[in-house]
């Protein structure tokens, strides 16, 4: 049976997946989507428009679940195609050494980082993509920003949840934090 | 609720965990202990003598499940301290930037890393220990094994699941790969 | 002759300096030295009191060139031995990956990190330090600063060259980014 | 002056070099060239044929020194440009943190790296090629080698100076080291 689900990832009702958030982390994939120059340095950052869990409109990256069965580098094509649209043309990146791994609490005290649904464990990559990106679902839209913007106040304080730490931490890992 | 449970990392049931563990994938740490020089270089790799899930006696590595609630940080200590025992002084890692994420399925074939009870990822990390290690729980033995020693292919043999993968990994890592 | 040199890293006279410095990129060693707790986790950060190559006091982080025939982890251990004593007992990093390699240049243009006398490359290293420092050469001081303190505006300001910007780096590498 | 310097990278006579090589550690990039499959995973290894320092005919990675006023970036990118030709479209990587720091001395006994000719310490770095491969400047040839050919011991043995832990080294950091 083991060898099915290995290839068949498999998606859970609502309310088992409820039930587990209330006994074990969730493992997820954190995605920074960036632009770069042909030297590999990071031109723009891209921020999708959602709906956050408390109902306001706010920026965010790429990410979700890692699902039973599946590899770590399938889950985030799979959450890059969900994303930012078929013909992103992400590339993943060769180590899954991530740069950070992002624990997210219910309770935002715990590690600044905050998911009111439950504990998460993100792996944290920078990916760049080179195609067209279109924001394809849950998202309103995909926006670049520049390292500047990405970085300034405004733009971080319509982040949710620490993600704008998230950014930061990418944009210092590959040698662009302000 | 959740902020008790924060501070209270939850146990399952045995019946809950195999419940889950067709459902999700099970965040892990792995540990590579070691022994270092006062420049920081391995000089000896720490191996436990442990009953493998097939019932024989392997070598094998620290680790475990992250508990609900747990910080990667928490889980790294407690694990030490079940596997090593109260006086091993670990040096737990200032990043949280695992040196690799393995991905651990039933069917051998799909990474080459096997748990044949769940689909598990581990974050894994060298730690180096400085005081006396004491196999506490589970472990026959701990076994302070030479860089040469842990790379040869009769200690490989003995190792389960690809584990002997991590500790190369490791090695490498750290700059000792023969 | 190789094998000496390599067992007694050489001094370089002042002139022979300065005439290299037009003609390669001279090798550093960063390292961001840190207080942690018993998990690993950064409580506070270690700024040098110094007087900075334009004349000014600044503060700033530990480190220097490699020697001719000098090991990465001895060239750390010696900087940190020459910068904050011979009681600090640093734990020099198990492996030589470093969390950013930062680009120095006399133009600040270039890479925002500045280096007024040459083309430098360090190779930056965060490390936790457990002894007593005490500032033996050049500096006039050493303190230790909460993560908070380490970020603002104003100690930032004291710092040349972009060290502030190593400094955050290094706290986004160790998760503590604010 | 320095600016001048900053935008036009310096070559030197091979007396220049000669009289530094006994004075400093000389800062080189590795690159170890891959072919990747949609996920981002190594598919395989790309070794050059060339001549060694010792007249017997090697395989090797690519690589070379870094030059004054020139960018790590863009000397990845010239070094993949002189050995892999024009048309290689190599992903730089978005991050400079390397997989590993290589240190080569004269004598083979120090680190297990050897370079008869200078101290030299490479940032080592995987990067994925995606289009065609010349060898162009001093390699006879350029062999891609599936990772279980890379990681036999023959091919091992056709490697100079330690390269074929490089290679190792960098297998193991993209999660395939045999």
């Amino acid at each position: 049976m083991s060898v099915e689900i290995n290839n068949q990832p498999q998606w859970l009702s609502s309310q088992d997946l409820d039930n587990i958030r209330e006994k074990l982390p969730i493992l997820y994939v954190n995605v920074v989507p960036v632009r770069i120059d042909n030297t590999g340095k990071i031109s723009h950052v891209g921020l999708l428009l959602t709906v956050s869990p408390d109902g306001t409109i706010t920026r965010s990256i790429v990410g979700g679940r890692v699902l039973h069965g599946e590899l770590v580098r399938d889950s985030i094509s799979r959450h890059i195609l969900k994303d930012l649209g078929p013909v992103a043309f992400p590339r993943i990146p060769v180590s899954l050494q991530p740069f950070d791994v992002i624990e997210y609490f219910p309770d935002k005290e715990v590690t600044g980082y905050q998911d009111p649904r439950q504990h998460a464990v993100a792996l944290s990559y920078v990916v760049a993509v080179t195609g067209e990106c279109q924001p394809s679902q849950d998202a309103l839209d995909l926006v670049w920003l520049s390292v500047e913007e990405a970085s300034n106040e405004k733009v971080r304080s319509e982040m949710y949840g620490g993600q704008d730490r998230v950014v930061r931490s990418a944009l210092a890992h590959a040698g662009c934090l302000l």
